[in-house]
């Protein structure tokens, strides 16, 4: 490893934020799977939840997923208990969901720890997911068009969540555990 | 017609924004056209032009453009006049673009006449239409890979746009001319 590729793996792990996260909830073209955990990376999630049945599972884990080296996609089958645990865990888990509660993304405070729930490409959020998380935000739509693509939805919220997050200087100094970093900095410094 | 949806059709061209478009200075892939002409439909862009060489513009104007009834996609082959037509019109032309003289996406003032230019999946800008534009705008990247999804960037930085004139409100009353409002209704209702 180059002295410059260490220095900018060190610089990535300094901005990690361990308590953000994004669950794909039945998300499956591929290139929407890419392109969200593209952004994913980008605004420093460490790890992603995919919510796919299983006989889309080996699809949607090949290229999009295989690419995504930075960022750690975990598989499961149903959403439930993955909001369970984060709420557990003091997690705002916020349905990003075009509903009749929902608040404008832009009053979020995405400074606490959170995480994102994104619908499908075809049916958006299910009712029980829906029913499970605390919230649901909306991004103002002005045109005919009753939705945006879900990887646009995703990075638009993202976007805001960052903006935050610098804000209050959430990027300046390392905010996740030695020995996660550690690890991390082993496994990309051989990739 | 029935009469929700003559309703539907008049707000949405009420919340028009005549002076604000999108350049897509050789995007390719359908589904990136697609989901940038879906975005613009959200913010309230009414044109959105698209250079491609001759060869591809065929492919790109299959499904990805045709399903999008609410945007009109102008073609071109080249960006540079498209760049000189639009600041002859006073209108600040902006570059998406990852260089040293770029600004952060969140100081830009959008309520100006505003084209955002974006550039192509693999190559980025060219360098011809970078020194053509007034100003390159960044969007911060806080992980290892480079550069978001061309789609991606291109919302991130209309939902700001969105954001700032939704604050003034450019959304509150009727903005495009008389002539093409009515235009706009009728073809829109005969669709
Ligand atoms: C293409 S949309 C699903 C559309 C589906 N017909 C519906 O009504 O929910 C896919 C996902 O993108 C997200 N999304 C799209 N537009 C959104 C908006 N304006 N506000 C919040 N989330 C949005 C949601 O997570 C949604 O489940
Ligand atoms: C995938 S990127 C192109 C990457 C190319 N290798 C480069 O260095 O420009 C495609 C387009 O998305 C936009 N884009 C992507 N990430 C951006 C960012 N962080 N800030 C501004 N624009 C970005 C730019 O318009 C760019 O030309």
């Amino acid at each position: 490893m180059t002295p410059e590729r260490y220095r900018r793996i060190c610089e990535t792990l300094d901005r990690r934020q361990p308590d953000m996260t994004v669950i794909m909830d039945g998300v499956h073209k591929p290139h929407n799977i890419a392109a969200i955990v593209r952004t994913c990376d980008a605004v420093g999630i460490l790890d992603v939840h995919a919510i796919l049945p299983k006989n889309r599972a080996r699809v949607a884990a090949g290229t999009a997923m295989g690419s995504q080296r930075w960022v750690k996609v975990h598989k499961h089958e149903d959403s439930t208990p993955v909001i369970r645990e984060l709420q557990g865990q003091g997690v705002q888990v916020l349905a990003a969901h075009l509903s009749d509660t929902a608040i404008p993304y832009r009053e979020v405070d995405y400074t606490k720890p959170t995480a994102l729930l994104l619908g499908t490409e075809k049916f958006g959020v299910s009712d029980e997911a829906a029913a499970a998380v605390d919230q649901h935000v909306i991004i103002p739509m002005m045109g005919m068009v009753e939705s945006f693509n879900v990887s646009v939805a995703a990075a638009i919220i993202l976007a805001e969540a960052c903006e935050q997050r610098r804000a209050k200087g959430f990027y300046d100094q390392p905010r996740i555990d030695p020995q996660r970093y550690h690890e991390l900095l082993f496994r990309w410094g051989h990739e």
